[in-house]
């Protein structure tokens, strides 16, 4: 083992004490079992509830976004983001390569074709230069329509996604999406209690999608959420999720081809307890960060990541990032954390280089890659400290 | 009023003592609680748990297929079904159009396009006879493959449905799909707990579906299972619903578009606790349709649904269908009914009627309108005796 790993190593022992840690575990300290209890006693468990209310409800106070309709998953709230902001079959949706593989099911689930943009070290997120480059370089209006060049079709969204929680740059990328005229959905899915300028985010975009999987800060089980200030936005996603369905007296009619993706109200009530105890665990998550960057300040060429200036992070998963000339140290990191029990993994492969997105648009991706093999996750629950 | 709903209404109220009924209710007399405090105890709610694994070892046991695998619901569920079958875009499904919409929705999920075959009033499934003589006019076989002559598209597969829990006529199909090289995926959404000639259903075809929505016999607040003796193609859906991450210690590698699906453990918890009930379910289900049949006995044109022969229904749905000559009262008993609390609803108006299926391929279909016209769902939960 190299000197450098070792001092990692003992880094995290130190901080640890010596435990053993996993990468994710929800915390469930507050009202989790009584509304389980009282959904069961009330016998209302799926897709009505009063629950299920109280969620949206309550994640429209907490996000101040307008509108929230609760999902199966995260997935599922993106693909009838997409759907309902308009993406149909074979437009293309921008999105950065550095994100979780669920981003650019979702566009395809969408119909539509992902097409990839750079990341940059700052925020992890979109690289907005690049953004705005590729553009310029490879589209040409039509109609007021941004075609691609290359392969005729529309480019019609673009999805920033704020990885680990840390807000991209909103401001710019509105900017150029505005310039282009493209719709911008937040991938929120990491996200939720993170601030851009102050502005919880999904409320730049059209719409937002948040996640309550079990890994995420708060977890519903399964679940996922679209947060919006478009309320025509708002009425079609919730239609087409709930079997667009007609309401009438008895008859079943239903107006287009539906889908039956709401989040059920045992799951919602799993959702309201967590989100009351939000405060505590965004806290414990800053917290857990001042920690990590203290245990790692004199290891040379490791770096904490860090919100970006102007935003509050709500630290979903922490990391560091090493240095360029230290990438080769990434695997051996990897293994000697996991062998002793505390739980690392590299950020996701970049999209591009999967196969089943090898084919798609791409502007160059110089840095998705090489955060690609710089960039190591750590422990980052509740349980942590 | 006329006096044949007069009859009815007085029925009901006499079976029913007068007390107000909804058309579902579910019956929660178990272990849902406990086994959901042991979730939130544990921490494991999400898609990694043992009630997950327990659900599917349980319904394996008590449908007797070797595989099942746990979805957030039955229309994804049969979606997947559908793509780890082999379905493709622009493969042409065959479905009753006398189904819930969530049958077509599915089959649209999967990129395929419906094509609608009628029902028959014994069994309220596909009419065998019908499918036969639409499928000698209408195709062709070309390299093996079913052919419509008409759209020149191959026609992979057929999903009968088991209307309100009563088993279409499997032999006969399954008999028809060989001779045409069509799979069968049965949409068992509405019956478990039901057997055709001793076999529980979804036995038949390649898979089956079965959901667990609210309304369902059982329910885990919103879900549904595939189960299968096809190991392969379990292997495939379970993958493909899983993100299709192939395994690694800790890179994401994902080799297909994937998918979000996956049935939480709390869900599942709940599914547990259901499961061990169903025999008593099952029973007062049964001796529910035996007070509607005595209810009604003494009323000329209304006949209580009962099961076909040689098959054991698990009653999901009671409901009644009136002669041809009353079908004019049809939406009065409707009123009549639901007007004093009793709910009541009609069956489905049938697919090829709705906007979003207007134009696909469809057989005749007299007996699908017919039915629709003298069918009366009436209350069916637990709580009703």
């Amino acid at each position: 083992m190299s000197l450098k790993t070792q001092y990692i190593l003992d880094a995290l022992h130190k901080l640890f004490k010596g435990n053993t840690k996993e990468l994710h575990k929800p915390f469930f300290a507050g009202n989790e079992k009584k509304y389980l209890e009282d959904c069961i006693n009330s016998s209302y468990v799926s897709y009505v509830g009063k629950y299920v209310q109280e969620f949206e409800q309550s994640l429209c106070k907490f996000t101040g976004c307008k509108r929230a309709i609760v999902f199966s998953n995260g997935t599922s709230a993106l693909q009838i983001a997409l759907i309902a902001a308009g993406i149909k079959a074979k437009h293309e949706v921008l999105l950065p390569s550095l994100t979780f593989v669920a981003t650019a099911n979702a566009i395809s689930h969408a119909g539509a074709i992902p097409h990839f943009i750079d990341s940059r070290e700052y925020d992890l997120g979109i690289d907005p230069d690049a953004l705005e480059s590729w553009l310029r370089y490879s589209t040409i209006k039509k109609n007021g329509e941004c075609i691609n060049k290359k392969t005729n079709r529309v480019i019609k969204a673009v999805v920033p996604m704020h990885t680990f929680g840390h807000p991209s740059s909103m401001e710019e990328i509105i900017k150029i999406s505005n310039d282009y005229n493209l719709l911008v959905i937040e991938d929120a899915a990491e996200a939720i209690g993170s601030f851009y300028k102050g502005v919880h985010v999904g409320n730049f975009g059209i719409a937002g999608v948040l996640s309550f999987n079990g890994n995420k800060t708060i977890t519903t089980g399964g679940g996922g959420a679209i947060i919006t200030n478009d309320l025509l936005l708002a009425d079609t996603a919730r239609h087409i999720s709930t079997t667009a369905k007609i309401p009438h007296q008895w008859e079943f009619i239903h107006d287009q081809v539906g889908y039956n993706l709401r989040m059920p109200n045992i799951n919602a009530a799993v959702g309201c307890a967590q989100l009351e105890q939000i405060k505590s665990i965004l806290e414990n998550k800053r917290l857990l960060f001042d920690k990590y960057e203290n245990a790692f300040k004199g290891i040379e060429g490791i770096k904490v990541i860090k919100e970006p200036s102007n935003c509050s992070s709500n630290y979903w998963l922490q990391g560091i990032i090493i240095d360029k000339n230290l990438a080769y140290l990434r695997d051996e990191i990897l293994e000697e954390t996991n062998k002793v029990g505390i739980s690392s993994r590299p950020i996701w492969r970049p999209l591009h280089l999967l196969k089943p997105y090898l084919n798609c648009p791409a502007a160059p991706l110089p840095q998705a890659k090489d955060l690609y093999s710089r960039i190591i996750n750590l422990p980052s629950g509740v349980d942590v400290l």
